[in-house]
């Protein structure tokens, strides 16, 4: 009888040698040759699962975000607070899976920046984040969804400086941890002592 | 007589050309040949002028960012909160030139994200322009450097959304300007309200 082939696990296979090469390297070296030889598997295997580079950057993306996901879906019973704060820190470089997501991401919405398709899958994703956290955020400085929007605004543009070299993590976490207690008030739960 | 070759003017042709193709398909399509067909020059030409890619992005990106900025000293007498403002409005894809400017940044970020050697000049560049703020940021309602280095995230952050699809121009503006009361208040010159 012979071994059937498990497509699952080589789609997964082939899309963790995309994150490897794009951590690595960047977007323009995330060839189908290339991530054949990180994967070890020929060009037409490649080919075979991803019919174009868009359909593996994809799904090289969708690993990343699942992965986090799940990691965050440990704490369901996280305030916004922590669920924001626990958010952040999955997104800074802080171990070598960190950096290569954060790459990863990074270089994704570059690439989703020249083709709106793409842009379109980002669009439902992050809405419904928005969308969550709006909700909890009634008893905010501002506008929930404007402070909703900014939070997440404040761990993109954060995480994106720290990965590009732009800012130190310490930085980060402190400006981060202050623009928290701006907009949701001390973490004790008294009112903020900025007003 | 035979015409002197005007060098600045063809190192600056090629690096537009540069500009345009990772602003129309990306990063990885601005190799030295399409950016050679861009700019109506051979190969050669190309390396002749920059002998690397390395050398070619932060060329391109110099340019971008000084665009920027002379746009910005057209107001030397702004207020920090203008001067934010604007800031920002030239990152949002607003028109033909800013959307090019928009993607070739958040290109050049990704691209740093993998190269220490050019996240080390982003640096410099972004601790200028963080303590340029924080001297001016005394009055604001959290720490002036965490105000300076969040505010400045908030750009990147609601503008890298923006670009790549994640968030409306709108959405962002309004967003944007409720941080900007919250943390330097209200335009007027009173206190934030929020406190």
């Amino acid at each position: 009888v012979p071994k059937q082939v498990d497509h699952q696990e080589r789609r997964a296979r082939i899309a963790d040698a995309v994150l490897a090469v794009v951590a690595r390297s960047g977007l323009e070296e995330a060839s189908v040759r290339h991530v054949a030889a990180e994967a070890g598997v020929s060009v037409g295997m490649v080919q075979h699962y991803f019919r174009t580079k868009d359909e593996m950057m994809r799904f090289a993306l969708e690993r990343v975000s699942t992965g986090v996901e799940e990691r965050l879906a440990g704490g369901a019973e996280l305030s916004v607070r922590e669920l924001l704060r626990a958010l952040f820190l999955q997104l800074l470089p802080l171990d070598k899976q960190r950096t290569r997501e954060g790459r990863v991401a990074l270089a994704f919405l570059a690439y989703a920046a020249v083709r709106p398709e793409v842009g379109g899958e980002l669009r439902g994703k992050a809405r419904g984040m928005r969308e969550h956290l709006t909700a909890q955020l009634t008893g905010a400085a501002v506008d929930p969804a404007h402070a909703a929007t900014g939070l997440l605004a404040l761990v993109d543009g954060l995480g994106m400086q720290v990965l590009s070299g732009q800012l130190e993590v310490d930085a980060a976490v402190g400006t981060f941890d202050a623009y928290l207690e701006l907009v949701l008030g001390s973490p004790d739960g008294t009112a903020s002592r900025s007003g």
